[in-house]
């Protein structure tokens, strides 16, 4: 069995250190300079010659200094002789560019598998993706790991008049899971546009009159499509007590004032991306360190995943 | 500007020769034997050297032989030196095999597009992907055409009442795109299982009652998922008389039987795959080969596809 | 050393079993299901992570759905992790389509080869090509095992007037190997045509009076070309005892009547391509079972094929 | 002759305009977004089929952010189904990350030439490149265009006891082309380190006693490497007034402390890097947009580069 | 149409020069240089941007000198902005080796073919090669012009009595075509080995008592394929009168002794390899230079080669 | 850990056999034969399969032929199965070719690192390239090994007043190092052409009178630059007892006549090509072998680089 080394881009820091606690693993050493003129300089500081490495870089905000300190790394590792390559990238910058909606457009999320692969890194591991298909515009095998079974055990009880909401189309799937795993029914928001010059409305699908909503989402951004939903669901009559689930919560822009005077008692997500503490909102974080340690452990002695990814 | 050639292969034939006779250009002459074992033989019996060659040829079933064939078409233009070739995939074969679900799977429609790449394939023309972010499992560009706005004029005029129902989270996308153009509300039918052992239902999403539905799939096959979400909705109360709508009728197995007693009192298609004219359906045909012969026609000019795409 | 996996797709399962068997492992769990459209869908039943993987799918009619029936399974493999893929093809479909002879041809047995490396596949093991130059359409190591010592040996004492005849012209460099094992001379049959609007005729090369003939081949298919070469041969009066050895059995087509009436006692060939037992002709089956169990098990072992290939 | 599109990327929006303007082609339109978590997004807004299109974009500070959009705009294109990409990069960023020091280093250099391939870009116009042997990291044609006889001629007229002077080695060979094209003597400037833990120190060679040097480097960014040689210099016995010539005018960090109390009293670059107005240096611009449109004009229409390169 | 040029490398001028004068193209200005270490330096003297260009290079020996120049050729006219690349190679060195006989060989032949794709050469003219498969080790497409027209018909009147006769089972392929365009019976010769360790002997296979050979190969190199055959012949009785025809005559080592004291009454080649005028054997040489020059024409008009091949 | 196989082509027998001594490994069995018509036939007379082989070929003169059967090595390797392959190429052919500088050039070095990668060498080890940039020519793993501590030892004593010379601008980084390995100043020659019809001269920049010089660079071919610097420094009044030390000595041409009567000293250099014994110049040779051994051990043991060519 080769060695193992961990790596760890400049993206998240704490979830890397709790990833490689939970491994067994300390990090490797590694040295990213930046320089005056925002360069960066990657240089691993111990071999890696035929060693299993294992990058963690999720490619959260700055995504392209991000992903280029992950292309960096490969770089180095590959020229310094490593071995097997895998870039453990939790939250996958770009994933919602999966298509071309409008015309002419770039499929950013392809782009960014294509220059990943072009690093010669040979496994990818991701968390949630936002579109489950674009697993397959990688041709190295992606190991696609779901937080859905943490987020929906770090909820806890559930009051029994919940009603699990996507909050637009791409989230359907996801409400599917989470109300068969909460044993609750669902309801969807949908975008609609009165003709070419109105603006856009939303439709409610389903019944949540009285009902206590749980939105479910891969991720959070700025917040505006939460707080639509929100708005929705009090038009409709639903209980002004609302818990938000997401993978990823990158919280940015004036998410605090987007969100902040509605009835939004809890936010539950992980920390693929790294979480600010300073945020004026509800939020609990359950960590996916322990699950991705578990993943690479398997993953490096070339065991089975399937009882991980089935009990987490 | 290079000669134009089309040529066809044998998966659908009818639309060929209605997309040859709109283009105004006669199929290319092209022999494709099949030998008493079953290996097909391709030659092309004129000239493409450095033609625009496009390849109209569904994958539909039997999807390997009609994919073996279009490679076979592919090889042989590219060592006649044919200038870019361009397959039209009207029907794109293992389109639904776009991810793995239950761990160790192939991804088909990836695979599908890998073996497409290998044969010198340029540019490659879609109709209504079941997923549109595999239009990304292609590098090279993809064309990817919607048969919808054609669907709905086929519709003609739709009741007051009618909604258009997704009948599962696959097809909410499409449920939208059509709520949009008739402007009429949505609803969904999800599948539910109750515990591991029990059995699956539907859930149903929206409010139907009363209501004349319009079913909108981007295909059917064997007919079970159109059947189980008209038991849904008649269950909720719809009224009895039901439209279906969908880009790609395959109506394999005994479709007959299993759409057989309902009220359905139309299905409305298109010509992607060839439609045998024995079936004991309701069943409207709507051709696409006007459609994609302007999108022949335009990228064999180096035209924009904006205006052909937003008015059809 | 690295676990070792044997997957059998589903062109040749007695084959595969009796491989399996003489390898002293047990074939890898694996589902193969077919849809009502003719889609198939495989899934891993076992892990493969980092496994030696063997995939045992000669390539036999219908060829193109046991072609990417192997191209699913080498993708399901991939994703999963498995280590290298091989694959054990014994019979190469397409194999004849080695060159352009006639213009604008495709050329598949390269088509085939280059959709097998657009999957992963890293080494494949195949068995009395066509053309031996063909294993070099393959950029990936080929194991190209022959049967013809195995099939020397199953005809068994050999007439001292036996005379080895090659049927046409890419037939001939396997009669020299004949001819050479069973120390008997040659003669070889060539199809010329006289004129261009004339019937082809069969010229006898080599003297056939009064010998035994066995006719040897690669392969036979719907025994046209033998039952002309039995023609020439019987007109040139060789003696009207003839033995047929081919090591690829197809055996299609309205056979039994094209060879029915002719003075064959024997053909004998091997299990390649699955054999029906209900065929009213008289042959003989050599398995090439014991012989690829040695290629794989040495292949496995990290070693030197030089003593299996030199004394099967 | 396919139509020419030119298209800006918004690294260096004053120097795309003014090729534009001296190609006399408008830059084609070109939507890039930037959403609130700092993603971009970019849509072509005219039709680019079949087009020969020019993408300018250096790949200036910051460099990931200007280097991914650059290659988001050519996945648009070449998704849009546009003719040949070529990409005009005056600066190329990371070029000095050209081979790997001090051990393991990725080479950054190669890393960027590796993902502009990775996304169909079919050439490149470059500019004085900092090592002329990184043109060989990328396998498509490589159009390297020197700015030098521009800046020599930027210069006027050259005191008669002008050296030319190369501060580290990588600047030998530019001095050597200056001190051809002014004809003038050569010194150059060497860092030295004495014993493993003493300081750096810089060793002279050449004479420059009571000369007036002009420092010659392909960039400048920190000046940290043109303060040290002037102090080189000065120590020697230079005279002091002292211009420095560059290529890529980087200007960043502290560069006005750095540079400020020295002699110096000219610093002539391009505006390959977007210049700011309000640095307190006394910066003379040559701009290489006639040049760079002269360049384009001339690949455009297929016409060889000889003359041009020769005699701007 | 992009401009036409004409490139030749030195390996055979007089062809080149003879093709040129045919196609009515002057050859490009290019310069090679052989330094003292025997280093090639390629420097083109003219532009070539998006010209479509046939490099004329046959791999004749020094084979590994020849290929070399070829593939600075082509990658000084890639770097240089050329349009599509033809290697017209009318002698394909290494082409004997295109498959494995003995065991741990490299197949050079696919070697060959593979640096040639790896520098850019989009296409590929080759005469007469040895394994017609071999075509296919290429994925772009090949030419492969036959010169076996233009031999038989440099052959004139061939007696009654003539039998066309294949010095090995490589050539019998030939010799059915050379047997079918001269309107003769053929015979055909087989290396045996009796033993392990006794000798090689050659056994004949078809009638030649009384006869008039005509030995047909696709080349000669030392001739002692020839000479053994010769004897064959002479031993069974054949008259001694006996022509020789090749497609590539390479006349290496001591073929003068080899063939000298032989009833060898013509050798008729072509000049695909640069022919030398000492020596003492009855050649006749048939150009290929207006066949290649045809083929070039049409090439370079995107016409049909059907017709050119078909007359010549 | 695999088994180690070392393999040598034929270009530098004594040092494959110096190296596999101090590696402890004797030189697998591997036949190279040439044929009369100048074509190699590589065959491994051992199993390599899955081993981990270094194949030891400098491509010194005749380049092509050496760097052919190297790619004849990897091909047979690949294709018999071995794993890993190494390519040790002490000496680089065609190093200097590593950028376009009169224009229409090929750019050699990148040419063959294309061909080394087209034929699955996995990783190559090199000794003092010309340009150390082209290190980035590969994309596989290139270990650099420096050949500048060995020489710089070989030297012994030098004598106070020495000065490091470099002969042109290519060697002035070289000069740097050994400027600081034997803490002695540095002084640099420089061609200048006055006016484009004038005689190339040579500038001497830095202080050489009086003082002993060392003349350093990466190779010597004919001696012409050696010869010219020699002059200059002899010009500008240097003491005249040179010394010459370069990594690669090629030695051809007439070199001897070229130094001959040069107050020449000592030239040292070491074994990365093949030294003809029988030269009169005053050679001493250090032999790479030892260093080399240790690297591959390293290499083969999956060990960290650092120490060996730190302290070598």
């Amino acid at each position: 069995m080769p060695a193992l080394t961990l790596l760890a881009g400049s993206s998240n820091g704490p979830l890397a250190a709790a990833i490689a606690e939970a491994v067994g693993t300390p990090l490797g050493a590694c040295l990213t300079q930046q320089f005056p003129d925002g360069e960066r300089h990657v240089e691993l500081l111990e071999s890696v010659r035929d060693h299993d490495v294992f990058m963690i870089q999720p490619t959260s905000p700055p995504v392209a200094e991000h992903l280029l300190e992950l292309l960096f790394l490969a770089d180095a590792c590959r020229r310094a002789g490593a071995g097997r390559l895998t870039a453990v990238i939790p939250y996958y910058g770009y994933a919602r560019q999966d298509r071309r909606a409008a015309g002419r457009e770039s499929i950013g999320a392809r782009v960014i598998a294509d220059v990943i692969a072009a690093c010669a890194i040979g496994r990818v591991v991701v968390t949630d993706l936002h579109t489950p298909a674009s697993e397959a515009f990688f041709s190295v095998p992606v190991e696609h790991v779901s937080a859905v079974k943490l987020l929906a055990r770090a909820l806890g009880n559930v009051p029994d008049d919940a009603v699990v909401v996507a909050p637009d189309f791409g989230a359907v799937r996801l409400a599917e899971q989470y109300s068969h795993l909460l044993d609750r029914p669902m309801a969807s928001v949908h975008k609609m546009r009165l003709g070419p010059e109105s603006v856009e409305v939303r439709q409610l699908v389903g019944d949540v009159r009285g009902r206590t909503p749980i939105i479910v989402d891969d991720m959070v951004s700025t917040g505006h499509t939460v707080a639509a939903s929100v708005r929705a669901l009090l038009g409709a009559g639903c209980a002004p007590d609302i818990t938000v689930v997401v993978s990823h919560g990158l919280f940015v822009g004036e998410i605090e004032r987007v969100l902040g005077g509605l009835p939004i008692s809890r936010i539950v997500t992980t920390d693929t991306v790294a979480q600010r503490s300073d945020l004026l909102l509800p939020i609990t974080v359950a960590s996916v360190a322990p699950l991705l340690a578990e993943v690479i452990k398997h993953l490096h002695r070339s065991e089975s995943l399937s009882d991980v990814l089935a009990h987490r």
